[in-house]
């Protein structure tokens, strides 16, 4: 990887930390030691605890707005100080740090060229090594050394057999399309696992229905103001997924829908 | 717009995305696409959801601080996709980049010269173009170009007859001074719509009333640490409006008041 | 202190202005505006509200992290406006700002040479200088001053007799160490005032008993991932501390204790 002249080294920051103590802190420090000069990003400390599938997502639904060099690092990572690996990714001029437990998953499902090294070379470790923050003592210091132009296959040898997690799929079966709700956003609207790409000509071309308790929607909107303020809508959203909304409140609180609920469409 | 050679462009956000999910993430990496070298400053991404009068506060109350040449991005953006237009203002050397739909009340209200654009010219856009994020689509890139020395008149024609929401006056008629509380901030300080700049002379020249359940208010205080722990004061805060404050303790929990309840303060 | 020519100026922020409204924005533009150039690094704005215990642990635990030249900025500042002292300190190449009340406790506890000055100069104050925000009017000034190579010195007169707060101690007493839990992580961990350092080796040679509300804890362990999902267990954290925590779980939730509980453990 060779970093064009104008980028000094941007290092992306997805973690499950949360914001309130010192662990992203510490994470940025780990960084910036081994390349002060690079620009460290907050993507999101809020990752649910330990939600690999959501840092995951988060990551698709980030990285290729970003810069070709730039470094996303990733840290959801129950299995700190086990056996599973710290890895190093390189696809689409992006390098990605992280766990080996399924947080690329995602990036691995788009298919495509990747390159895949394992992280084991000891003196890029901080030390002591601690058995339990990888993503201040490991990933963070990789992801420095990266910044500064450092090959992937110094870090430790080719990662063969990655891991991912299973991801739900929705699926189409006699005019009713099953998925289900993945999460809501901080305006509550509710992002299911529906997208565009697959669904979306069938569902725009046909009228559809979606019901709840007190509710139902019938079509596929393209914009929240298209809907009086109060009346629930679905619409792809900016991630290519379907999410249910509702124009100016809170799908969340309204519609009797959380996340890691089924949504039944009916094509008619 | 010339950057001083000191400035490498620095862009501020203050949204409604929430810390969460992936918006603001995608939304920086937006602009650092068009300019890696810029420097991206979280303000807030916690205005609450679409709430165009906080945003336009928040934004009158930091912008100054910062060096002439910052681009202040502010979306909070209830309309998005539909007829309200993108802009770009400049004004004491600043340049702010959001929806034409009251986030920018505040700059508009202190008067002075103020120049504004539109946003339409679409080789600036990102595509595909989305309906529901045009932070990351329409802002962000808009906001990579400026922090480049882009004119904004190359970014669409003048911009004339500026949206503003309505502000809520604090108002003084017969002894009695009639405001409303705006916000409570992190410590429960609850912040008012009196000005100092207005009413800060009369109500310190005079004795004063502030009456709630359980306690009162006397006078105008300079700092917290001039009560006793717990007591109740009031004092103009650091952005110029009073606050009704609990030395190391918090008004919004003990004090009765929420935003949006009006406040009555007596001058004797 | 001399910047290394790679070292821009960084300058991280530890506040309890919290994340929604204008404070930690402010304070930075006051930083960007005497160095536009530095680099301004969040750990945490979510220190509890004036909290100097706190603030002074997130600062242990994050600062060492960092490459030397950095400006380390700790704001919970209770005395605001009050008689306590504005100062810089230097220990170990890095430069901390902030109030002497004893945010910087655990700095000082550390031993080693110390170097400290006022901050009384005004002519490196904001103007108007407000009575309640000195992060912003003092500390951040400051601090982008000393980024661009100021010597404290020119801040104001050397600084004895620093604050500091009482700090809880674990003690080792007839077989039983009794300490405190301190914090709860965004996991839910529960960080105790136990160290490594000083009961690490005793509690590793020894088996050990922790008790609760229907739980045991019999060992000290090396990782989460030796128990398994659900069981409550006991390890020496990434800062050097002690933690009760649920391997997959959420020790805060579950296990019947919050911070300030006495933890009491049995050396068998």
């Amino acid at each position: 990887m060779k970093l064009g002249k104008r980028n000094r080294g941007i290092v992306t920051l997805i973690t499950d930390f949360g914001t309130k103590g010192e662990y992203s802190g510490a994470m940025k420090g780990a960084i910036l030691r081994v390349n002060p000069r690079c620009q460290i990003i907050d993507i999101t400390h809020e990752i649910e605890p330990q939600s690999i599938r959501q840092a995951s997502w988060v990551l698709e639904a980030s990285y290729p707005y970003y810069p070709p060099g730039t470094i996303h690092v990733v840290v959801a990572d129950p299995g700190v100080g086990t056996a599973r690996r710290a890895i190093v990714l390189q696809k689409e001029g992006y390098t990605f740090v992280g766990p080996d437990n399924g947080v690329f998953t995602r990036i691995l499902a788009r298919g495509g060229r990747i390159s895949a090294h394992e992280i084991t070379q000891r003196r890029f470790f901080l030390t002591p090594l601690s058995d339990t923050f990888h993503g201040r003592d490991i990933f963070a210091p990789a992801a420095g050394h990266l910044s500064l132009g450092l090959e992937p296959r110094l870090l430790g040898p080719k990662a063969e057999d990655l891991t991912t997690v299973e991801w739900p799929i929705a699926r189409l079966s006699g005019g009713t399309l099953k998925g289900i709700i993945l999460w809501a956003d901080s305006f509550g609207n509710l992002i299911t696992n529906v997208s565009r790409k697959e669904h979306g000509p069938e569902l725009k071309r046909r009228r559809v229905l979606i019901k709840g308790r007190g509710w139902r929607i019938d079509q596929i909107r393209r914009t929240y103001g298209e809907c009086r303020p109060g009346q629930p809508l679905a619409l792809f959203g900016s991630s290519g997924f379907l999410e249910l909304s509702v124009n100016r409140g809170n799908a969340l609180n309204t519609l009797g829908l959380s996340p890691g609920d089924p949504i039944i469409i009916k094509l008619l």
